[in-house]
């Protein structure tokens, strides 16, 4: 049985990301291979309760417990869900990992980069994924996505000053690992920015 | 404003540390002193919700997610109720902490004891008790005495053997922090244990 791939999704929301990850996993699907879709914080039924409390802006919680919150609901997820799919030679779609958590808690909020890849390397005992799709657009033009959906979570409501420092944490990050992290302009129809994913995962079928 | 005082509880359940500590509480408020009287994990909404997840069966999660759930709920912790009223000048008497991780995750289940210091310290901020009253006892004896409870909780359900490793666990700890950790026999009547713990803490005021 080959090992089969785990590909992440990320960017600021409004990016796009729910919408591609579901033509990713229809391309998949009709090359015959069997898709895993799945999402951070989630994915599981204890790492859906954690998600509940940090996504729920009636628990002001503060960095640190944020930060840790999204660990334990990674440990969770690469545990029960990612690594045994990826094992069975599976291709798992995730919509946020790690990345989300660099950019989020580390260079936006400032948590410790350090200890940072201390801790989510002991929540993901090291899996790394084989690509990640970062959909990337000017900040201003995302929130205008944003806006015409209903209610805002917590880091929705954080406004445009913290958008812009999310989006250039994933450029950094994009930066510092090229091969892996392919960054894609999200302010184009739909159909167009898919067709480019589907190019730069061609390579590792 | 004098520093408060942060004292901690610990020990297997059923060795007493809920009757202890509010003995301590009252002791403590007859000599005019403002108690604070918490417990591990809870103290605050967030991590109260986060208690529900980490201790109830029908989430059977792991090492990784039990660990950082419990620093998630210690850093809330720490942040919000423990460092304000320590700064404050007050008593703060909490049932676990730390110690009860580094047994429980580290020494019991194995966690990597470096990167739980690591990640303790980033949840924690570094707090370290004044002083921790470790009620030890016979794993047999305070089992018998459990059994008199009503639901038990995962850890409870565990067995003997886990006890075991629990006590020697604390009693372990308690040979490396000899000065802050004091280790008293919990196996006699409340107010024998209440009067050697009074002893124990009167030099701290």
């Amino acid at each position: 049985m080959t090992k089969g791939l785990f590909i992440t999704f990320e960017g600021p929301d409004g990016s796009g990301k729910t919408t591609q990850i579901h033509k990713v996993a229809e391309w998949f699907k009709n090359k015959g291979y069997e898709v895993v879709l799945t999402r951070e914080p989630g994915g599981t039924k204890a790492a859906e309760a954690i998600r509940q409390i940090v996504l729920d802006p009636k628990f002001p919680i503060k960095a640190e417990c944020e930060t840790l919150l999204y660990l334990a609901a990674r440990a969770e997820h690469v545990e029960k869900v990612i690594a045994p799919a990826v094992a069975q030679g599976k291709v798992v779609l995730c919509d946020r990992f790690s990345d989300s958590t660099f950019v989020y808690q580390g260079l936006t909020r400032g948590v410790d980069m350090d200890v940072l890849k201390t801790m989510n390397a002991f929540a993901t005992k090291g899996l790394i994924p084989d690509k990640t799709i970062l959909l990337d657009g000017d900040s201003k033009q995302l929130a205008v996505r944003r806006s015409t959906r209903g209610v805002e979570d917590r880091f929705e409501m954080e406004g445009l000053a913290f958008q812009e420092k999310v989006r250039h944490g994933f450029l950094t990050l994009a930066k510092l690992e090229p091969k892996r992290i392919v960054v894609l302009d999200a302010i184009r129809d739909q159909d167009t920015v898919a067709a480019d994913i589907f190019k730069h995962l061609e390579p590792l079928l």
